[in-house]
């Protein structure tokens, strides 16, 4: 029996052979980003069967003085399903920017919680022998490197590792965790749009300041909650919604999904047509790798940096924004994300005016962050 | 008295306050390309008035266990002229890959003798008070990292940092040479098209067996008989001629320049109609950073890798691709490179077919490198 299966509000302690509850959790915080969740816990799998289960460690049990290193894929989710990583780029990765720091990491974390970056920390945790860390730097998946919740604590991104599949590494040391972003994301492009990378080297203290405390529990129980909802024919969206704190925002039939990759995102627009109470109405979800807007009937009802998600309205599986396609049936629910996203240097990070959209960040359940009106 | 104004075939011991004829003629052996060697000239006698004169120590004499790195400006010519570099992004390169490296340099060296990169290096070594090789790793310019004299030896580029004016560096370790170019050159493009940069860590053996020798007191001695013949009033382009043992092959009238920055690089195109004993005749001369392929008359003339140098048809000054101006009066010479371009291999790495030119290489005096037909 794995530890995935403990009971679901107990804290994890170890990360065996079965990550699907992670796995399934982590692509609901994943709001859509985050690339496959699937290929992600295949990796870690593989990786716990070869080196052994990976043990985790909370927050506030972190000494002050841990050595703390962030591992994570960047580039667009849709390549990240054509190019698997191999194993050898996440030691690369960490390898590298251990040697730049001239430290030895103690404890290996996710820097966001959202699909495969839950579970490509496993990956290099086992391949390395170091323990996890339960927490994350986002609460949810965000598409920039300093789209994080250290960066509102002045902790720097770099210096942080690139590896690639072939054997190239690139370590940048930047001025700001913005610059880190337009470094890192151009060099991902030119090693063909997926990479793996070592960065955000922290404190102890500094994981405890700045991280989301048990999202790797989190993820387990949320992933537990879907699953047994439905063996007990219970509504596994409604199940997943209270776990979530969140809303069922609209449901229907996937219409229309247009997407590109641009500059190493995946971008794109679904039309969704409403059915059963949401019937002659329309939702438009706007994601840039992940979900970051939803509108119903044209009035815009929740943008980052609250949680957008969608879930298959009948089986309550998270979709992500690359698994959408026309005449899935879904439901698309929001939640809050950590309160500190809708500070005024949470929301000038990662609200919807940075992304493009000329709206103030409405919250999962219709309201305004402090101090912004409507 | 500068030494910069000893006897032509002496070899340079140092370099003073005056690199008024190093960086002419490092402008004559940059083949148009490698940056205005003005602003080289400027940056390296304002770091010689503040940290006193540079030693300068003949390939020859190197120790087998010295360690040597190579200092440069990566990017567009067309851009440095704008933005210049501050003395701190040379010693921040040379700093951060020497920290990666773990070593600490006994040496700096010229990868490229051309234009700016020639005198870039004297920043660099007066900075930091080390002694410049008298040599370099093309025997000209060329726009790539991987093409230089010590790839044919097997030497890597990599590790290989670079500095921005904003204070960011990156730091790229690849499988080959060709990846530190895509890698580099797009880094330097979010730098904003220009940025520094330390590269080919090199043992004092190695730069024995790969560079070209006395490339810097070659310069000098150039630019010491261009203006020597000047003053003696003899024909200041057939002196500088006699030195390179090459070729006039064309003289005659600027009609027309094409010219775009591409991808980090300034690439274009410039048509010279003759004049005197080329009158009725037109000159097609096609560049990326440096000339690479000269026409005469719609023939393929001559073709990197042998030099092919721009001159003002009066004053004998060399004129970069850059400051190709209608209406110029210019004389054509070409001259031969170093032998082991002309090799298989160095023709894969900088022959006209590289540079997407469908034709076999011409050397400087019309014949095609060994093994190959026209």
């Amino acid at each position: 029996m794995s530890t995935t299966t403990a009971a679901p509000a107990a804290p994890l302690t170890t990360i065996g052979t079965d990550c699907s509850a992670l796995a399934r959790g982590a692509a609901i915080l994943g709001t859509g980003g985050g690339g496959d969740p699937y290929i992600g816990r295949l990796l870690a799998e593989a990786a716990v069967r070869e080196h052994g289960p990976v043990d985790v460690v909370q927050v506030e049990d972190l000494p002050d003085d841990a050595v703390v290193l962030s591992v994570a894929m960047i580039g667009a989710p849709t390549v990240m399903v054509e190019k698997l990583p191999s194993s050898a780029q996440f030691a690369e990765a960490v390898r590298s920017l251990a040697a730049y720091l001239g430290i030895s990491p103690t404890h290996l974390a996710c820097i966001e919680v959202g699909g495969v970056n839950s579970t490509t920390p496993i990956v290099a945790a086992a391949e390395l022998g170091l323990p996890l860390v339960d927490g994350d730097g986002m609460g949810r998946a965000f598409p920039e490197v300093q789209m994080v919740l250290p960066t509102l604590s002045g902790v720097r991104a770099t210096p942080m590792a690139l590896a690639d599949e072939k054997g190239n590494t690139a370590v940048f040391d930047t001025v700001d965790n913005r610059w880190a972003e337009r470094l890192a994301r151009t060099a991902t492009v030119e090693m063909g749009c997926s990479a793996i990378t070592a960065q955000y080297a922290m404190s102890g203290a500094e994981v405890k300041e700045s991280f989301v405390r048990g999202s790797l529990s989190l993820s387990v129980r949320l992933g537990e909650t879907l699953v047994a909802a439905r063996q007990r024919n219970d509504d596994p969206v409604e199940a997943v919604v209270e776990v979530l704190g969140g809303t069922v925002v609209f449901e229907g039939k996937v219409a229309d999904v247009e997407r590109k990759t641009v500059t190493g995102f995946a971008r794109g627009t679904a039309r969704v047509t409403g059915t059963g109470r949401d019937a002659g109405q329309e939702a438009v979800l706007r994601f840039q790798n992940e979900h970051l807007l939803v509108e119903v009937a044209g009035e815009v009802r929740t943008t980052a940096p609250d949680l957008i998600v969608t879930l298959d309205a009948e089986t309550g599986e998270p979709i992500t924004t690359e698994g959408l396609r026309f005449g899935a049936r879904v439901r698309i629910v929001t939640a809050p994300a950590d309160d500190r996203w809708h500070t005024a240097a949470g929301l000038t990070l990662a609200g919807p005016r940075y992304f493009g959209y000329d709206t103030v960040a409405i919250r999962h359940d219709g309201t305004t962050s402090e101090g912004e009106t409507r």
